[in-house]
């Protein structure tokens, strides 16, 4: 497989492997998804993992590089049709952004996850979908690219979940600046190398993420490449 | 059933019949959701219906009284996992509101419904969830109150559908204006009496229109009761 890119002048496309396949299937933090406590897991650059929580546990989402968006997801532990959703975020909070203290809730507006702690500026995204096979076709990619959407269902898989469909994720560090008159751009995030995001867990959940693979346009940074996140679970 | 409001000086709530049920479920426009062209169909005040359409199909939906708002969501005729997403049309269309000639996608980003008329003035939400059981009861309703979301899974079921999940909709004079912070208010349509908006189906699909029920905020007006749709398909 060798995937191409149309952008003019862009870096050519590096997939997960050298061979263009993503690893992220055969790749489980373990075989169920549960973390050791109080250990980094790595999200190596372009692929995904799930991690199941307890409730009360604190999640640490670290951005090594600074400028690498993390697609966030979470279904609850005992229903595959409960899940984060960001139309019903918004619909709670009362606006199209989040910010720290922030508890954000599923599609049947129950808590699950909290925004704990925020190092960085806070920018991040609600809007978006997650990036797919489609959109990269879309962006002039003739062959398979990795996304996040493949991230989320391969993750799951990892650890013999299948989800219904792929919800709009909490997309961590992504800049997409609205204007007054309700058009947005794809902007480089502000976050700095080290920033991390910390979330707590208001019930037992599975939280999905993503090392998203945008590269075609400049959420994951201008000049940069998509790099790798650390994943810490805690009390 | 006597559904109750605890909204401090409230109009009574008054449910889609006397004995507090909805019969939704019961009245499909026919069986299997096949409209008659250009009869016109009732959305009575705070029920659903569900309306199948062919590729090139052109669904007028009217808005006899002006200050009511339509919960509309679509799916694809052949697979029930792929419908009409709210924020893949936001990626695809580079903003946060739609006007007279988008082409809103499914998740699978195939364009499938096109805006082709608005005699309005173009004020409608795509940011904003499905109201639903849990939304009435944090509002303060102690008993059932119709909702978007279960006349979204009735109109289905009148035509032998079930959903997998109840999508973000798109919803067609709603009034969300967002300010430059990112926060929103719920404010009443801008739409007048007769006012119609024309949708063509990209794709052979089912069309589900929620004449919405929400009477605890100003979404559907100020000082009005939630009314009735008109819905009429034509070549």
């Amino acid at each position: 497989m060798s995937p191409t890119r149309a952008s003019a002048g862009a870096a050519p496309y590096r997939a997960a492997q050298p061979d263009g396949s993503n690893p992220t299937a055969d790749n489980p933090i373990a075989p169920d998804g549960t973390p050791q406590l109080d250990r980094d897991y790595l999200i190596p650059a372009r692929q995904g993992r799930a991690v199941r929580l307890k409730r009360g546990q604190r999640l640490t989402i670290t951005n090594p590089q600074g400028h690498q968006v993390c697609d966030f997801f979470a279904i609850t532990a005992n229903s595959p049709a409960e899940f984060l959703s960001m139309e019903h975020c918004r619909t709670a909070l009362g606006r199209i952004f989040v910010k720290s203290g922030d508890r954000l809730v599923t599609n049947r507006r129950r808590p699950l996850i909290e925004i704990a702690e925020d190092s960085s500026p806070g920018v991040h995204d609600i809007l978006i979908a997650a990036c797919d096979h489609t959109r990269y076709q879309q962006l002039g990619c003739t062959d398979y690219h990795d996304n996040c959407a493949d991230n989320f269902r391969m993750s799951l898989a990892a650890i013999g979940e299948t989800p219904r469909h792929v919800p709009c994720p909490f997309n961590i560090w992504m800049n997409i600046p609205v204007a007054k008159d309700g058009t947005y751009d794809w902007a480089a995030p502000v976050s700095k190398p080290g920033d991390y995001v910390v979330l707590r867990a208001l019930e037992d959940c599975i939280a999905i993420m993503s090392a998203c693979p945008q590269d075609m346009t400049s959420v994951n940074g201008v000049g940069t490449v998509p790099a790798e996140l650390v994943v810490k679970v805690g009390e």
